[in-house]
This record gives C-alpha cells, structure tokens and sequence, in this order.
C-alpha cells in the first residue's frame, strides 16, 4: 500500500501520518510507502519502517501532480489548502491553491491511464454552506457558500464526483466540521475563539470570547477528522455513487455548552479564564456559518465523531496536553 | 447600452437578438451597439440601427473574452456551450468550453479593473440536478448533475455567485428547463424527443417516442426562455445576492398529457403520427431527470413561464409554424 498525502504538514495532515505510521496499515493492507508533500518539505515520520518520499511544492504548480503521482499511490488523502480567511484575502492564490492544485491533481489521476483509478479522499468543509439555513441541514441541502474558500471547496466537490461518476478516479469528499478544539497558538481565524476559549484556560490562560453565549456550531475533535480520513479510505465506492461527498458527523453545541462542558470537565477557577469581549465584525461572520447538521449518509456508511463536547474536550486533554490541566 | 452575447448563433441566441432588435433597448435603455460571437461568425442582424460587432471567435481561448469584452459591454448573455451529450463524449471539449470558457469570461470582466461591473446572465440548466429526486424539486434542493456538462454549469454557477459576491461582476444564473418546442430538426439528444413527438406531427410527419406515456418533465418554450434572460438582465442585483442562481419556472408534465395537448389543439390525426419505440437505454438516461420544481424564488422576483403544455404548443405554432399546422 502506497499513500500519498498532500498538506502533509498541516495540523490534520501531521496526525493523519502519525495514526498510519503507528497502525502500520491501511484497511488491512501494510504500508510500504508514504509520499509527503507541502509548500515546504514534510518532516519524515519516526519509526516508519517503509519507503518515505517527502518533498517540498507548490501545490499550484501542475508539475507538482505529476511528481506526487509519479510512483502510482494506491490511496491519495489531499489535504493541501488554502484557509478560508488566506483564500478570502488573496484571491488569485486561494483559487490557484484550492482550485487548480485540485484540478491538478484529479487531471494527472486521469491522465496516468490505464486502470489505474485509485481511491482519493479529499476534504471539503462545511464552508460549502451558507446563510440563510434551516435550523438542522439535511445531506439534501444545496451549497451556496458565502467565501471564496468555501465556493473553491464546492467546485473541486463537482469536479470528484464528475470524475469518479465517469470513471477516472474512485473520489470520497468529505466536509469537515469545525475542528476543535484546534492545538497551537490562537490564530487570527474568525472561527478561532470556537477553540481558544477551551484551549486558552486549560493551559492557564486567558481567552477572549467574541460573540454571544448562544452561538451554536458544529464541531468535532482533531483525533475524530483523521478517523474520517481513514474511514473514508476504506469505504466501498459502490456504497457512495454518484454522491460521494459527505457531510461529516459532529457535535452541535453553543458556546454556553461548550463552557459549561468546560466547567464539569476542569472546574470554575478554568472556565473563569474566559473574558467576553463583544466583537460585532466577528459575530457577523459567524452569524452566517451552519449551526448543526443532519448527517445521516456519513453517520449510516460507519462514520463516527464524538456525540458530547466534554468527548471533545477529553480529545484534547488526552492527546495535546498529556492528560494534564492547569488548574 | 451596449449587449455582449456569447452563442449567439444558436438558438436561444437568435432569438435573443431578434428580440432585442426589435424592441430596440433593453429595461428602458436604447440598444447602441451589440457585440455577437459564436464558433462561427453570427450573422449581423437585419434592421438594426446601432452597430454590430460579430465575430467567429473560440470561447475556450482566453483572448476571446479579451476581444468581447473591449467595448465594456454593458450587459452580457453568456449562452455559449458544448451541450449535453456533446460534453459527455467530449470531455475534455466540454470542459475547455463550458468551464473553462465561463472561467475566462469572468476573470476578463474582473480584471478590466475601475469601478466596470457589467451584469452578467448565465444560463445554466436544470443539468445541474441529478437523482434520485423528491417528487417537487425546492429551491434549496443540492446540486449533484449526473452529465460533466451539468457539473460543469454548476461550478460556473459557484464561481458567477462568489465573483459577484466579491463584487467582481453583477450575476445572475439563470437555470433553463428543457426548452420544448425546440424548432429544427431531430437531433440525437437524448431529450430530443420531449419536441419531436410535438414537432414532427404538426409538420406532418411521424414521430418516434421511446419512453413510456407517464414521464414526466419540466418544459419552457423557446420565446419563454428568451423572456427570462431579457428579465434576469433588468433585475435588481440587491434583489438576488447571495443566492443569484435561479432554477426558471416552466411546466411540469407527462409526455400523456403533452399528447393530449397536441389532440387538442391539432387533432386526432395529427396526434397520431407518435409512434411508440421503446428504448431502454433512452429510458435509463431519463429517469436521471428532474420532473417538477417549485421555483418560487423566480416566479418571487418576477419571472414567466407558460402554465400549461398547450400554450407551449400555440407558442411553436406562432413563432416557428406562421400559424399553420398541417393537419
């Protein structure tokens, strides 16, 4: 089994290789081989007994398709993106990035011919999804994003399902919940508070809360979106065809929820980290994002997240913190 | 006002320009100056006062829509298109084409710069739908086309909402039913039949239906789409945003009650040049088919379909027939 992961440096991409490189395979077959790539050089993985080929490429660059599918990998998890908020505020890049570095991709899959027709897991988002929604989305629901990430996500959404429908490629998209709570320094994405106000006091610090306590949204754990990719990989095509993008499962919760998880999980003196700060720019954004889904396909083909946000929340101490809180 | 059409030489097309031609200006404004392009050179219109630029040109090369877009047209019917069953044989034609080409339109208009902002109308089609369907087809029902041409109108439907959402150009996607009677002769499409079994008889000959009597479709006749391109061109932007991809009103019916339309209006004997000929395969392409919508976004904002299949029928005999049927 050869794997092939683009954005193989990302938050998601890292976890991906480390989850494959411990079980050692991939739906019951070894894995012999891992090719890595992102804007720079994937960090080989550690104790990984098989072939590594990690490189650094713009994603953008048709050459760099070439060169990712030069040794013919069994499975492709293409990760590689340009966030909302960069694709919002660059355009050319983010259309170059998630659009034609898609396009790229799913063209060089074609054009290897032959009956080679691997399985590609590529992740979409829920940004796909734009206002104005019912109060739950159904997997029926027609996608109207309101970024330039999220219309980037949509096409790329049309262009897999066009080409496994005609054969080139066996294509799984999955939108991806809001990930949280998100490891690393708080960044300057509109959704970021969704996972500061977790991640911040656990690790004894302040955390700004920018909208009201009533904002519901959908989320699911680091650990749960790396289980889709790998469920994903090992889904039959038939059971997908034609609608091979899913909606992933999650946990729909508001702000309120996710303190008062918070607070059963860590205690008062944590959850008193959480200063609220009103932020009307911030709360209009997040006006428009979905609230909570209805994900019956995913959920119905095997697909699992967490069903609580103190699951989620548990994720996180677990597997970024050692178990340990700062009290 | 000056009025760019791509397609101009098809069908729709020469009916728009005649039309345009005729009423002299467009929501109010006097019509100076059309530009026209297709494969081909189109055919300058008779009787027309303002000035003509008609030129053959290749939609799929981006110096095309440098060369449309020079004047600044004001208003733009994008209508040029491989069609269906071309773009399934085709695909890397119809992508080139219909992608591509739409692609290269838009990023024309978005980088002529300053404060240009044409309005742009797009005619996508009821293509982007693909089964299984409920059995009335809302406004916020997904787009999952099960032909590349229909995934290749709705990732131009994606990029015509976040061009305008950016305020690149002035959008609005306006989604065709089959256009029934369509004039001419038999073609191979697989919908060629929804005008054939109406066409033919009135011109006196028979016609082949290969599917069976209680399929049902969704139909607008050639004058009605023109109709709905002249309205989409005079609506107001802030009317639609973010949403500005329309599925158009039309009329539901069963290929039994477009034959008991046609005895109605022509005639037994005229009805009785339909000649059933089963064809499986053309029977599996359509049950893939939308049958009904409920377009109440566009008939919200205004725009008119027939209401029932004999009005249909009167309008081919008006506008193709001077009137006469052969009976």
């Amino acid at each position: 089994m050869h794997i092939l992961i683009t954005g193989a440096s990302g938050m998601i991409g890292r976890k991906l290789v480390a989850r494959l490189v411990e079980a050692g395979e991939l739906n019951g077959r070894t894995i012999e081989k891992l090719t890595l790539t992102d804007v720079g050089a994937p960090q080989p993985p550690e104790k990984f007994a098989g072939k590594v080929d990690a490189f650094g490429a713009d994603i953008g660059d048709p050459a760099t398709a070439a060169r990712a599918l030069a040794g013919r990998p069994d499975t492709i998890f293409h990760l590689a993106a340009v966030v909302s908020g960069g694709a919002e505020l660059d355009f050319e890049k983010g259309t170059r990035v998630n659009l034609d570095g898609s396009r790229a991709l799913l063209e060089a899959v074609r054009k290897s011919g032959g009956d080679y027709r691997p399985r590609l897991v590529f992740t979409s988002s829920i940004a796909v999804f734009g206002a104005p929604f019912p109060d739950t989305i159904a997997d029926d629901f027609h996608l109207t994003p309101l970024t330039s990430y999220g219309a980037q996500k949509a096409m790329v959404e049309l262009l897999l399902a066009d080409y496994t429908r005609r054969g080139f490629v066996d294509g799984v998209g999955i939108r991806l919940p809001t990930i949280s709570v998100r490891p690393g320094r708080p960044n300057k994405a509109a959704s970021g508070f969704f996972s500061s106000i977790i991640r911040e006091p656990l690790a004894g610090e302040e955390a700004v809360l920018p909208v009201e306590d009533s904002v519901m949204h959908w989320h699911a754990s680091p650990r749960a979106a790396v289980g889709f990719l790998i469920h994903a990989a090992g889904l039959a095509g038939g059971k997908l065809a034609p609608r091979v993008n899913l909606t992933m499962p999650g946990v729909a919760c508001t702000i309120a929820e996710q303190i008062a998880a918070l607070r059963r999980i860590a205690g008062d003196k944590v959850a008193a980290r959480i200063r609220r700060e009103p932020d009307p720019l911030i709360a209009g954004i997040v006006a428009g994002w979905p609230r909570r889904f209805d994900p019956r396909r995913a959920l119905a083909l095997g697909f699992k997240a967490e069903t609580s946000f103190d699951a989620i929340i548990r994720v996180h101490i677990e597997d970024e913190l050692g178990g340990k809180v700062a009290i």
